[in-house]
């Protein structure tokens, strides 16, 4: 028994190479499946068991946020404006220590996964602890959900030692080989937490596992500097020689990136996460997003996490990362709309080498897609709906989201998840940790 | 006969020079003025015309928008993503020239403060053409409007020379002297288009007339050095000479300013509007913010017209102006979260000569305020209101507005402006342009 819905929209983007708008098009959605898109006319003849009318509205693929730690959700706003060290020795990690649990990875990442899938992100590229509890919150809200294994040469709350974080990977990840949306990824924390020998096992253990490897690389000019006195050499320099950089590799941040480096990651078909909310409010810098771009590298969109950004709202990083690339560079022609939009699209997709699945809407690919609504004053008048999702459209404006074809978002709401309980639940959290 | 309305807020936050924020009051207005802020106890024994509860709100002084171009919003997303110069005679300036109009300006202000309305700015400091249309918009929409009378030395659809521009202004302030909410300011376009004369002249109408004056001042590299070779000096030392810096002077932009030259500012009064999108999207640089506010200089926030933003979000652009001032200077702790709310409230009251009227919630100051609900799940859980306000908080959010005690906005929704109409004026307007 196939189910099939004809969505009528205003404009379809496709995401494809070249910017690409359908005015007034009709996207066949069967099942979990995109199967067509077809004109009004082609439509008519067609029995549908639900139509969808959205003049008003862009239909395109659904967000991938490249880089997150959704269960920080819980600490939003709760220490901002400080020193790098500071911020995390005096805050974020003593109230990780205190309240980290799979309790509070879980309610956290419920909580990420809703504020996410109403700003129409489909895809997160998750990295924290409590893999299982990630894991459900992803079932949990049908979030199709990348499940980074942090692993670390020291304890926290969840192991205490590379071996035990491993070991408790492999462990999280066998109850959900067969989840269509959940997949599990390593993630080495950095290279200043992660000795050569760990770094060389995560290698050997992606291929083994079919795995991608998420990693924080050259996120800070310190970071930089103290692994050329410690190990003589630029992380990534060191990482490559471990064999770490290869088309598995996800690299956040990037910000610290001569051009020779450009090189070398373009050449290991290396995907980068360019996380610019983060890099400003820690002041990291300014990764060099065009040149990375014309270098050939694939470059995608992340919001980091909430205790440093504080929002993860693709909409908003969108604008903020094609503006501060004409900003940083002084040249307003740097990372266009449409490049942006690819960033936060099918660049994550193929990042996460979901672009046979995800990324653009293409018939026979899974939907993943989102509408938007520019029938909001701020977005009128619409000359070019490319130039509105990226410089002026606000996430509020996001109306429905599909993701594998299940509708989570419908006029604004979620269909699955009750906002009031989760509500309550993020009050109770916040009691818990402003009581220390 | 007086009007009380008890306001119960879940956060009141008055914006006092030091960061102030106050759990579970009520504000009690009183016709068009904030009469006090007492307890739950105390406004038990009050009579009112209406209760509002507002438990999960912060209520704050409403938005100041220190620098815009509102009737540009009818070419949002017109070109994006060009060199300025190609930008400008390419595509801005002859679209002004061929729709530019009484009718136009109208109508693309009425979008603009309806648009700003809903996204809490309750004053702005305008500067464009068709004075007349800009102060009916402002009395149509109930914003608090100040008239920029742009004044150049070139031909433009509205005007043919300084003198021109100087008379028509004259001339169209003379039907709003007793309007409370609207006010006619000088506004000589820059110091590259308007010849020392002129300002001289300008200097002294600002004297006779009592009017401010709101001028394009250092905004890109070009800028200053193309008055160099023309003047042998930099606009800002040109201006002094010509007794242009004032109190009463609101310099726009100021993204090029050497320490001398902050100094200089500081002593003369002069305020800066700061333009984070603008300067982004345009590529004209990183204004020294927090070097400034250490300098003494009063600073505002202003979004700049919708064709180089392109959203009139002033919390959009709380949040990049307090990144981008971070990530320019590789300082997390500059540009606090409080600083940029005094920026976007108090500081453009200053500015405007505002603030024994605006700006802060104390009795009997003129009621300009704004609730912003913090249940959404975006802005959950909530340790810091003034946090969640700047790094975290959407314009959606917003649920009230109030400008000189007129309730604008109520539960998200327009009062006094019909949504739809303004829509399909919107839609009029871009199939006219869009024709040619």
């Amino acid at each position: 028994m196939s189910r099939t819905t004809l969505i009528h929209a205003g404009w379809i983007i496709p995401m494809s190479d070249e910017p690409v708008v359908l005015r007034n098009q009709v996207l066949v959605l069967k099942d979990h499946q995109i199967d067509a898109i077809v004109t009004p006319e082609q439509a008519q003849d067609m029995i549908a068991d639900e139509v969808l009318q959205l003049p008003n509205h862009v239909l395109m693929p659904g967000l991938v946020n490249l880089h997150g730690h959704s269960a920080m959700t819980l600490l939003r706003g709760f220490a901002d404006d400080l020193d790098l060290m500071d911020w995390l020795n005096n805050h974020i990690w003593p109230a990780e220590g205190k309240h980290v649990s799979d309790e509070f990875v879980y309610d956290g990442s419920v909580l990420a996964m809703a504020e996410m899938l109403l700003g129409g992100t489909t895809t997160i590229n998750d990295m924290y602890f409590y893999h299982d509890a990630v894991a459900r919150a992803g079932l949990k809200t049908g979030m199709r959900t990348m499940v980074g294994c942090s692993i670390l040469e020291f304890p926290t709350n969840y192991a205490q030692n590379a071996d035990e974080y491993i070991s408790k990977s492999l462990q999280d990840a066998q109850a959900y080989q067969n989840e269509e949306l959940i997949n599990f990824v390593w993630a080495p924390h950095a290279p200043y937490t992660v000795s050569d020998e760990t770094f060389k096992r995560v290698v050997a253990l992606a291929e083994e596992h079919d795995w991608l490897i998420h990693c924080h690389i050259h996120e800070t000019a310190f970071e930089v500097e103290d692994s050329v006195k410690q190990h003589g050499k630029r992380p990534l320099q060191r990482l490559d020689e471990l064999g770490v950089l290869s088309p598995r590799l996800i690299a956040a941040h990037m910000v610290h990136t001569n051009e020779e480096e450009m090189a070398l990651v373009a050449k290991r078909g290396i995907s980068i996460a360019h996380n610019p909310a983060s890099n400003m409010k820690l002041a990291s810098g300014f990764a060099p997003i065009q040149a990375m771009l014309d270098a050939g590298v694939n470059v995608g969109l992340g919001t980091d996490g909430a205790a440093s950004n504080n929002k993860l709202d693709m909409f908003a990083d969108m604008r903020l990362g094609a503006l501060i690339a004409k900003g940083s560079t002084r040249k307003p022609t740097d990372v266009k709309a449409y490049d942006m939009l690819k960033m936060a699209t099918i660049n994550g997709a193929k990042a996460l080498h979901l672009d046979d699945k995800v990324g653009t809407l293409q018939a026979g690919k899974q939907a993943d897609m989102i509408a938007v609504d520019l029938s909001a004053l701020a977005t009128q008048p619409v000359f070019d709906p490319i130039s509105h999702l990226v410089y002026a459209a606000d996430r509020s404006q996001v109306s429905h989201v599909w993701i594998n074809g299940e509708h989570l978002v419908a006029e604004g709401e979620l269909t699955r998840l009750n906002q009031a309980d989760l509500l309550a639940n993020a009050q109770h959290w916040q009691q818990k940790i402003a009581a220390g």
